[in-house]
């Protein structure tokens, strides 16, 4: 089973330090009041908190922040093959107003990544987070560390002042493709910083209104994708999107295909049925799988789906989905694919051979 | 048959000042660039045009603008037994900066509807528009029209600042509900003027992302009327949103299911099941009816859906629903319901008497 949603995190910013260029480790140590913070990534405040309650350390700090507790909490009893790593609150990073700390920041975190996350068990995979406010300085980030072998994807922040098929995006999607990784798109960020309400009648007032309408970028970003031709221009490019669930999909691809048989005029590089090429180019993640009584004759009405979905934990958060449970829920016939499968084949992920671990100190390598 | 959604519409709006009170007359008359306008209703243009092309009157003039052409057109062949009038440029007055001028707009608008087109054909009915900018404003004019026999719901344009659960909206219902009107939200003015961007990653670049992401405000609206708690606060208001399709519904109910069920504690005057309380107070018009080869087993997905549905044909929008073409792709049980009973239950509508047409100058009455 692969895992494609688990969120390590830092403790603290200031433990990214170390692997800050010189240029801003001082911005980092001293901005704002008292230090750098990246954007709260939540301004709608979860009434129970955001994360499992027993997802803390041991020793304490943020869950998500210790190897070791992920290792005997997720890796181990749910004998999970790969987990794709996510990362957490670096996920807000596409809110910030300066493309130079944006960048700054990310670079320091996927060194980080690389450096104590990734050597430690053969089982873990890491997202290369780049700040698309800047789509050049993103495309030379994944030029610099997209060839790691542990590396399996460009992570985007759902958080974006435009769809992601925007032409101003498509220097990432070139480099991407040039180092044979996939893009993702992971919900985080909205309607924090420079990025516009999360909603498309503003903010919303409580954590239960943020969280079922988070999809929304979700929503957009298949609809730009899809409509500024971008998989027509990058045939290579495939795009996963992580966390924002999957029942909203079928309604979204019926509307995508009846307003291109009317309109497609207006864009006439959209040479398929949109179904048709997100079929074949994205993928999406099942949680939070949403919970109807009819989830399999709601999963039969897309033809092809079985093929593009990968299943997800979203370990450590508070809506964490059991893999027994989500497949039990799956039709039998999906389960293999969807468990893990289809994750392998867009990954490009080997077999995995026996785990190997690596005591915690080992993998440090600066 | 009863037709929801009919765009009625001014030539121009100059066509409104002999209904606009005195103190705004010289500035519809004079502000601006020679003249006061509504903000466009389309920044995102329709590569043939928004309306019908066979809609526009013999001697010219804006489609639906011409009572004769909507009759011989849409209410005399279709054999329509109601039209719900529904406005067109005016759906853009919730996007006005200045909320003085968006209530003389509406009120002009609203005294014009009722002397101008109520009294000319018995199988038209009216919405009474309200700038939804200022709600204690809104309510008196709910108080001042709403007894009109030919009008049958407050309409609020889609687009809004906030969701319209929002506190700042109850006067509009007290005042809806004292009058004994239903409510409903129209799709329009999404982006435009004081409102926020269309969609959860701003401004989309292209119509048909446009158009297919215009349902994010209403699923925004059904959400944030749920968890504000509205339909606790007042039982007996009930609310229909118009001209945003279906297809969405049953995902966004299963969505707000699930969390309501994890996350109450933050919103605990939300007593029930999310769907019970939308399937209970909350009707959806049908068109654009979504596509899919598998509608009905699309349909079937949400108990009750029968009893939410209301026809429209959304004359004469580019997009035009035929009655016989919907019809026989409902469930063969669904169809009185969808095509009629519904909204003659929703807007209290008696069998229709025999058609009353008077002839075109008899109704003016100012």
């Amino acid at each position: 089973m692969i895992d494609c949603d688990v969120h390590q995190n830092f403790d603290s910013l200031s433990e990214l330090l170390p692997w800050i260029d010189p240029a801003h480790r001082d911005y980092i140590r001293h901005s704002g009041f008292g230090g750098f913070e990246l954007p709260n990534y939540l301004t709608w405040t979860h009434p129970h908190g955001t994360t499992r309650c027993d997802a803390v350390p041991p020793d304490g700090g943020a869950p998500g922040s210790d190897y070791e507790t992920v290792r005997k909490q997720l890796l181990d009893p749910l004998d999970i093959e790969y987990a794709i790593l996510t990362g957490e609150d670096i996920l807000s990073v596409s809110s910030l107003p300066n493309p130079q700390v944006a960048a700054a920041v990310a670079t320091a975190y996927n060194r980080w990544l690389i450096d104590e996350w990734l050597p430690r068990d053969s089982r873990l995979k890491g997202s290369l987070i780049v700040a698309s406010q800047g789509a050049e300085r993103a495309a030379e980030e994944i030029r610099a560390f997209g060839d790691h072998p542990d590396i399996v994807q460009v992570l985007l922040p759902c958080a974006a002042p435009a769809g992601y098929g925007h032409p101003q995006y498509h220097p990432i999607y070139e480099a991407a493709i040039e180092v044979g990784l996939p893009v993702a798109m992971h919900v985080g960020g909205e309607g924090l910083g420079i990025n516009p309400p999360p909603t498309a009648t503003g903010y919303p007032t409580y954590y239960i209104e943020w969280h079922v309408l988070l999809i929304q970028c979700a929503m957009s970003h298949v609809a730009a994708l899809t409509f500024h031709g971008v998989f027509e221009r990058y045939p290579e490019l495939r795009v996963a999107v992580i966390e924002a669930g999957v029942a909203w999909l079928p309604s979204l691809l019926w509307r995508m295909d009846t307003d291109w048989k009317a309109l497609r005029s207006e864009v006439p590089w959209v040479k398929r049925l949109p179904s048709e090429t997100v079929r074949e180019h994205m993928r999406f993640t099942t949680q939070p799988l949403e919970d109807p009584e009819k989830l399999e004759q709601a999963l039969g009405l897309v033809d092809g789906l079985e093929d593009m979905l990968m299943f997800a934990t979203d370990y450590p958060h508070w809506d964490f989905d059991r893999p027994d449970l989500v497949s039990r829920r799956l039709p039998t016939s999906w389960r293999k694919k969807v468990m893990g499968e289809n994750a392998r084949a867009l990954y490009g992920l080997p077999l995995a051979p026996a785990v190997s671990v690596t005591a915690t100190e080992a993998g440090r390598t600066s």
